[in-house]
């Protein structure tokens, strides 16, 4: 079974009010916000990755998700895989450069010994503010907007892994900057709000469906960098790479039609009533690529 | 390193003050008590073990936890690595058991794929009653209590892995039960609480050493179920096997001196000032034994 189905399992069984029926990222109890994300080895990074910057995005991603509901880190809880001394001391360092970055103090956590590959965990606690944005609460005309760039990352990836490139893209990739001041700002004026993690496509995809509408997308309008487009071009081949790349941690989120958001941002769609995804490119209906992102799946 | 040289190491990161310097197996967030515990295929469980027992596990050793400061569950979030389909299923049923038997719904986590051997993932939250009993907290004179059963579980291993024994055995190792019941009512009166999971001697030494004392236990008073003795004997042998085994999610506590306990337990031994664990059998010392329990090292 892939995610979806396993969620949708976990649905059968005794759930807390604050899981929302796990239709989205984070779980609520009273004003704080819970979240809980997962990086392995071989599937969210590389084995060739430092291990200081893995401690980075450990603790980054799982911000980003406390970003996309307005809320502020509280603390941490850390699921670590001992390894070899080098890489635990680097990991350590890049976890404290993070903490002290981010502001997110670790509370507690596990530590064990396994072989194999490293799955790392984090949980990751944040204070809301009055009004938490739901991933399902998009509706038909709303407009949908993105904070941050989207793209950078899979490029930085395929730097990571030996083609040649410019440093912004693989720190894009490597040490992502979860947009929590934005989202705080965000989550009093936005219907619905989710992070970019998997890809665009995909996430704003799952975005409409959650809130009963469907979404068209143009990639002309897509928040790409100066970096991305010299390094990648502008075709629209290009275009759907940064659409569907993932690990970008921006922030996806819906307005009413006629407001402006209160934080840098760029307009790349609008919700409707027609159900499914639609993507156009400067106007011209555009087929959808094979994978809208990333989903993970049973061996 | 070793799991303690990481804790070391994390203490000179940013941590929250409900951390509590990273001395419990818990941390503190107002009136939230949180824990993360990991079980990984291999190490924690074998890979021949029933999908769902594991899942019991996994949801009652955090839950065991919870127990040891006076929690009541409130709700927990899963790490889970997709597997194959029948094992993802079982998995489910098990930990639907366990949620509706222990009383700890689903609040939300995360889903990934990842090859290997499997390492599962929980972050349970409790909510605490007035009183907090914490790891360092005994003191000389107080007087060491077990409530539960200590070494069933490490002969359920041997059975698990092939032996004959009886399934009494087996289930104390698969799928223990946590002593929330009694762990609320102890957490009023015991001045230090934890729960037994790497074995009775190194976990009654390191309570003793947060609380800065010493300790001395005497093997002839552990408390052993009727099972364990018609399996394994009653022997010296047989009582350090018991008192090291681990996996029992006993609590040990402390009682000053001349207090009786309010559940069910037995008086094990006896804090004092000379820095140390001693062990004794019907008042002969005893040698400490190479493994006190179980440790979590680097490969």
């Amino acid at each position: 079974m892939n995610e979806a189905d396993f969620i949708a399992a976990l649905r059968g069984l005794p759930l807390h009010a604050g899981a929302g029926d796990l239709t989205d990222d984070t779980a609520r109890l009273g004003d704080l916000i819970l979240t809980k994300d997962l990086i392995a080895e071989g599937v969210h990074y590389l084995p060739i990755d430092p291990p200081g910057d893995v401690a980075w995005k450990l603790m980054a991603v799982n911000l980003s998700d406390l970003a996309a509901k307005g809320a502020a880190p509280v603390g941490a809880l850390l699921g670590y895989p001992l390894g070899d001394d080098e890489w635990d001391h680097a990991f350590l360092t890049g976890l404290g450069d993070a903490a002290m970055a981010l502001g997110c103090p670790l509370l507690g956590g596990d530590t064990i010994r396994v072989d194999g590959p490293r799955t790392l965990s984090l949980t990751a606690i944040g204070r809301a503010g009055p009004h938490v944005p739901l991933r399902r609460g998009a509706r038909p005309r709303d407009r949908l907007w993105v904070a941050g760039i989207v793209g950078d990352a899979a490029l930085g990836l395929s730097i990571a892994r030996g083609q040649a490139g410019p440093d912004a893209l693989l720190n894009a990739y490597r040490r992502p900057i979860p947009l929590l001041g934005e989202g705080r700002v965000l989550a009093s004026v936005a219907t619905a709000m989710m992070d970019v993690s998997d890809g665009l496509l995909i996430d704003a995809d799952r975005m409409a469906t959650a809130s009963g509408c469907g979404v068209t997308i143009d990639l002309s309008a897509l928040p790409r960098s100066p970096a991305a487009i010299a390094h990648d071009g502008d075709s629209r081949a290009a275009r759907l790479r940064a659409a569907t790349g993932g690990d970008d941690y921006a922030l996806l989120f819906a307005l009413p039609d006629g407001v402006a958001p209160p934080v840098d941002a760029r307009c790349i769609g609008a919700f409707g009533h027609a159900p499914g995804l639609h993507v156009t490119d400067s106007g011209t209906p555009v087929g959808l690529p094979e994978n809208l992102g990333w989903v993970h799946a049973s061996r």
